[in-house]
């Protein structure tokens, strides 16, 4: 079991959630793959979990909660795209996984638990449902007839920071794989230049690379990218040829 | 296992409380329920314990840790209330769990590790102890003879902030249970009015809400109740009618 | 199993390590015990590393990975002292752990992933590696017949901070059982006192005391050293008899 929120670690939330899957599938393993998704943005969400998710093998189970108004109306859905399954809300956040899979079918939830809070559905109902899928059950609730919880607008690639990491370092939303080899990159009044890695630049220099998940992601040699540059989710930048 | 502490999840403590954990009890889950509780502030972890501990099944085992000056002299003990178990300092941290409960026993702790040190008994005798409980093993104790550990003069419900979680929201002390259908809270030079959730309003709109573990909760939809009305743990509030 | 890693635990690199362990040892328990040792600051982990290792029981294999440059030059190493293996850079992370113990061989790691990406060797080689040896497997690679992994030039103890904790205590670098038991420690224009514990002080009473793992260690009763004093990762203190 697999967790991407924006709910962090420290507070209740995770705590809980996981409570509930360990009570449901004892002895499961749980990992906190995002625990600091962007907070309350399903549209950044989304690239950054679609780059993440492929990394894990067929047969994961993604529980992913990432939603701006707390209690809004949205249908939660369930998604299994390339083997893998995805619960949670359908806003978006689950689009370009979808988007990219090679095989893909998603679902309704019907399930309703027997008592469902107004705030706390990834608690109440999209761990439970998390839950039943790993004890290999059937998908709760009915194929999607439509596309309600798609967003077929949304770019296939996205021209923005989705993600500062703990050391500075800020991914883009970009799959390294799709840009030209010698393709810079012009954000915060900078081009920045494609390196292999942090080591092969001198100290203090910003550049990009293809990080370990495909992301195009820019970085400073034993820097700071986010302070250096003032980089934060959702600086747009431009793709330089 | 359930930990309630506010050691942090980065640094050595929790690390080696759990490691001790896995130790005596192999295979067991442990769940990090609040690991930011408030700082060295027993009273205000009280009401949130309370709170959120009744949400977990009868034989839940709890570790608790809240302590103001590492290393002075109070019990250590063990609680049993409503078939759950806590293991803890006898500051008063359990005083609301004891309270609330229907039915409540607790024990001073007289077991003794090999070795004791002088600022971390979380690890040193706490964790041995929640381990001994989990193993199914007797309290190692004597039934608490007296209230030393009480808090008896402690209001049953606190008009004051008692956590601010990672997206701002700011909970009270008080059950909403207890309050009057249309009550307002009074804080920070604003009355605020109940409403179901967060998008029940309109953005940046303060109010409470009764989040999803029963406690008075003020939020901001879209916003961040913290900043934007200046809330830290302790800030006091009044019920209006 | 141990983690000891400058990642964090929010972002995706602690996850994904942890990911790769469940997967090739199911079941296995994975330990945080650092997740926010000094970034990129191989010596200042040594000594914190050290301290902290000698608490667990031999057999128990940690997973350490602090490294300035990303990608740089240095060599994958195994080591096993006194019982426990070690797996990870070979900057000079584990030299304090190999000085200090009664018992150790030291391996350059000669196993290669089917992929390693330039800036993830925590993930795609210390990872797996760590986990083959927890499987039993005899260590992927050959004895160490040169000291190039090793910082012979390093002193004993180091003093200076090498932590600072979720409550602004400052940690040392120096064993407080080589110090003389009236020994005061001078930083930051302070000389400060040795006592037992936080409560044996006054309230905002600066002081140094032996803390749970055996460091010297700096702090303030009911405060923050850190604030209070002034002091970071990196600040030189002085033994004054």
């Amino acid at each position: 079991m697999i967790m991407f929120t924006d709910f962090g670690l420290l507070g209740p939330y995770t705590g809980q959630m996981k409570a509930v899957l360990h009570q449901m599938v004892p002895g499961t393993s749980i990992i906190d793959l995002f625990a600091d998704a962007p907070v309350g943005n399903p549209m950044a969400s989304a690239y950054l979990l679609a780059a993440y998710a492929a990394w894990f093998p067929a047969g994961s189970i993604f529980l992913g909660v990432v939603e701006p108004g707390v209690g809004g109306a949205r249908p939660p859905v369930m998604l299994r795209a390339d083997g893998r399954w995805y619960v949670g809300p359908g806003n978006g956040l689950f689009e370009l996984v979808e988007r990219r899979a090679a095989e893909a079918e998603s679902w309704y939830i019907d399930w309703k638990p027997e008592r469902l809070s107004a705030s706390f559905h990834g608690r109440d109902l999209f761990a439970p449902v998390a839950a039943m899928l790993a004890r290999g059950e059937a998908p709760p609730g009915r194929s999607c007839g439509d596309d309600a919880h798609r967003r077929a607008e949304w770019p296939d690639d996205l021209c923005k920071i989705v993600y500062v990491d703990h050391f500075g370092n800020a991914m883009t939303g970009l799959r390294a794989a799709i840009l030209p080899s010698e393709a810079r990159l012009a954000v915060a009044d900078r081009v920045l230049e494609r390196a292999r890695t942090f080591s092969d630049l001198p100290p203090s220099t910003p550049f990009w690379y293809e990080n370990s998940n495909g992301l195009a992601e820019i970085a400073v040699n034993l820097g700071r990218a986010d302070h250096d540059l003032g980089l934060v989710i959702g600086t747009s930048l431009e793709i330089v040829s």
